[in-house]
C-alpha cells in the first residue's frame, strides 16, 4: 500500500492556477489549464493530473514553453483548420484548438483542427467532455514523445497517441472512450518497478527487442508494445491506430512525429532531428443534429448502454462496464474525499510553493 | 496445406459481375462490386471476396437484398450526409456514400457521411484506396453481424467493426492501415478447426464466457475477444473502438447496432428485435490542402515510412513493416499468378453457374 494525503481538488486548481499565472499565463488560459489538470485528478488519471505540475513548472522556468502564446489558423478551410500553438502550453492551446473544431461544427456540420507547435495537453478525454456540453460529438488525439515500439521493432519510435471520443445519452451517462494505442501505461510500469512484481507479457520489450516480464528492463532503454502486444493477438492494429494518431496530429499540421516527437519531461532524451514543430493534436467535433434528430441518437445511446450492461458476465465478472464509468465512479468518489497524492509528489508542490511563494491550500 | 485452384482475378470479376446483373443490379453497380471482391481477392483478404459471392447469391435469390437501391441523401449539412442505402447490397451502397463523403470533401474540406439500411460493404480498405486516388484521407468503417464479447461479457455483442485509415505518400506507398476491432479474425477460427490445431490464448472465449484454446468452441456459441484480449493486455480498448464504430455507423444513422445488427448469412441467427434498418456503415475524407500543402504532407510521409522501415528489428524478424505492405505483396503475386480459390469456394462458383447459366470463364 502506497501511503497518499487527501487534497481537495479545488485546492489544487487553485495552487495549479496561480502556478500558471505566476509565469504571465493569462488569468483566463490558467483556470482552464488547472481545470485540466483538476479533471485528471478527479477522473483518477492520477499521471495527468497535479502530478504533472512539476514538469510544467520546470518547461516554463527554463523558458521552453510560450506562457502567452499567440494562437493562430494558418490554414482553414469550410470544415477544417490548421492551428499553430506558437510553443505554449498544451493545456492552452488545446481548449483553443478545440474550440476552433467546435465552432466549424457548429457552421459546416463538422469541425477538424490539426495543431502543430504544441505541448503536452493533459488528458484527451477533457477535450471530448467540452463537446458533449454543446451536444457535439467529439474526438480528440495527440502524439507524445516516444515510448512505444512498432510491431517488430526493438526501438522506442511512437508515442503512446491516445484517441478519445464521447458520445451523449439521454438519461444515461455519456459514453466516453479515451484510450491510450499501446498495451499498458508507462505508469503501470512504475508501479511495477516500485512494487518489486513482474509485469504480464505482452506490456513490453527489453533493449534488445527481446519479450519481458521485468519492468525495470523496459525502463532501461525497453519500450512498451503497442495495443494488441503481438502478431498472433494484433499488435500490427495497435501500431496501425499509433501511426494514424500521429500523422494525423503531427504530419497533418506540420509538427514533429514519431520518435522525433520531443519529451515533455527535461529528462528525458532529446530527438535525433526535428521534423516540425513542437507536438500535434487533433481535434473533431461531429454535430448530431447534422446526422439525426439528437432526442432520437440519445434515446438509442440509452439503450445502448442498457443493452451492454445486462450482457451475461463472463465467469468471475460483474459484467461489462461502458467506456467512461470508471472514471465517473473516480470521480464520484474524489470529488467528495478528495484527490490521494503520494508523497513524491506532495514534495514537488512544496517545492513550487517555495520557489512561487505560492501557498498550498 | 489445403488445395487450391488458381484463378485470373479478372475471370473472377467478369464472374461476379454477371451474376449481379442477373438479379438486375444496373451494369455500373455491378462493375464496381465486382471489384470490390476483386479487390479484396488480390490484395489477399480471401474471406471478403468471391468467397463470399454464394451469400451474396443466396440473399439476392431470396429477395433479402433489393438490387436496384434507391441510395438518398436524407440529412446533410455542409461537410456531413446521412445516407439510406434503401437495403441494397453494401457493395453498391458503399461506394455511393463513400463518393457523397468526397465530394464533401471537395466543398468543405471534410465528409463524414453515416449510412443506414445497407448490408455488408467488402473490405474497408477499397473505399480508403478510392479516396487516395483523389488526394483525400480516406476513412471507412461498418459494423457488422455479433462475433465479438464486450470485455468481461460472456456473450457475441458486437462485430468485428473494421476501422480503415490511408495517407498517400510521394515516391514511397501509401500507409494503408485497415483493421478489425478484435483480436484475430473468425475466419483464422476456422482455419484452425480444419487444421485440428488449437488456437492462441486471447483470441476467444467458449459459451460460458471463459477463455478458451479450442476453435470449436468458439463456434459453438462462444465469442471472439476485442483487441487487446483481456483487461490486463488492453481488452476494454478494443471494446470501446468497437463500441465507436458501431455508434458512428449505426446509431448515428439509424441503422441497427451491437447484437441487433442483422446477420450477413442465411445460416446466421436473427437478431432478438430491429432497432433500426440494416446494418450501418461510416464513411470520412479530408482534403489534405485544406491543411497543409499536399507535396510538403506526401515528403514527411515519405520520411516517416522509411525512418519506421529503418527501425531496429527486434530478434528473429526482418523489423517493422507499414500498414497497407502485405496486401501491395499478396497483390503484386496474385496480379501475375491469379487468385487461388479452395475447392469448396470452387464448388460454389460452379453451382452458381449452373443456376444461372453463367460461365465461370
Amino acid at each position: 500500500m502506497v501511503e497518499t494525503l487527501l487534497f481537495p481538488s479545488e485546492t489544487l486548481a487553485r495552487f495549479s492556477r496561480r502556478v500558471f499565472e505566476h509565469f504571465g499565463v493569462p488569468p483566463d488560459d490558467a483556470r482552464i489549464a488547472a481545470g485540466i489538470l483538476e479533471a485528471a485528478d478527479l477522473r483518477g488519471v492520477d499521471s495527468h493530473g497535479v502530478a504533472r505540475l512539476r514538469t510544467y513548472f520546470d518547461m516554463l522556468s527554463l523558458g521552453r514553453i510560450n506562457p502567452k502564446p499567440s494562437v493562430t489558423i494558418v490554414r482553414e478551410s469550410a470544415s477544417t483548420a490548421t492551428v499553430d500553438g506558437d510553443n505554449g502550453l498544451g493545456l492552452v492551446v488545446g481548449p483553443k484548438a478545440n474550440a476552433i473544431a467546435m465552432a466549424k461544427a457548429a457552421e459546416a456540420g463538422s469541425g477538424w483542427v490539426s495543431v502543430r507547435n504544441t505541448n503536452h495537453y493533459g488528458i484527451a478525454g477533457w477535450y471530448v467532455l467540452e463537446a458533449l456540453k454543446k451536444d457535439l460529438i467529439g474526438w480528440a488525439m495527440t502524439n507524445s514523445t516516444k515510448l512505444v515500439a512498432p510491431l517488430w521493432g526493438a526501438k522506442r519510435m511512437l508515442g503512446t497517441n491516445p484517441i478519445a471520443i464521447a458520445f451523449p445519452g439521454a438519461e444515461e451517462p455519456p459514453i466516453v472512450i479515451d484510450l491510450a494505442t499501446c498495451a499498458a501505461a508507462y505508469g503501470k510500469i512504475e508501479i511495477a518497478v516500485r512494487a518489486g512484481e513482474k509485469i504480464p507479457k505482452g506490456w513490453a520489450i527489453d533493449r534488445a527487442g527481446k519479450d519481458t516480464e521485468d519492468p525495470q528492463a523496459m525502463i532501461d532503454g525497453g519500450a512498451l508494445l503497442p495495443l494488441g502486444s503481438d502478431r498472433e493477438r494484433g499488435g500490427h492494429k495497435g501500431y496501425g491506430l499509433a501511426i494514424a494518431v500521429d500523422v494525423l496530429s503531427a504530419v497533418l499540421s506540420g509538427a514533429n512525429w514519431g520518435p522525433f516527437t520531443p519529451p515533455f519531461a527535461l529528462r528525458q532524451e532529446l530527438p535525433a532531428r526535428a521534423v516540425g514543430l513542437g507536438i500535434g493534436h487533433f481535434f473533431g467535433a461531429l454535430r448530431i443534429d447534422a446526422f439525426i434528430d439528437p432526442d432520437e441518437f440519445k434515446r438509442q445511446i440509452d439503450d445502448f448502454v442498457r443493452t451492454f450492461r445486462a450482457t451475461k458476465p463472463a465467469p468471475g465478472t460483474n459484467g461489462p462496464i461502458l467506456p467512461g464509468d470508471p472514471e465517473r465512479e473516480a470521480e464520484a468518489i474524489r470529488s467528495k474525499l478528495g484527490i490521494p497524492l503520494v508523497v513524491p509528489v506532495v514534495q514537488d508542490l512544496e517545492e513550487i510553493s517555495r520557489c512561487t511563494g505560492i501557498a498550498l491550500e
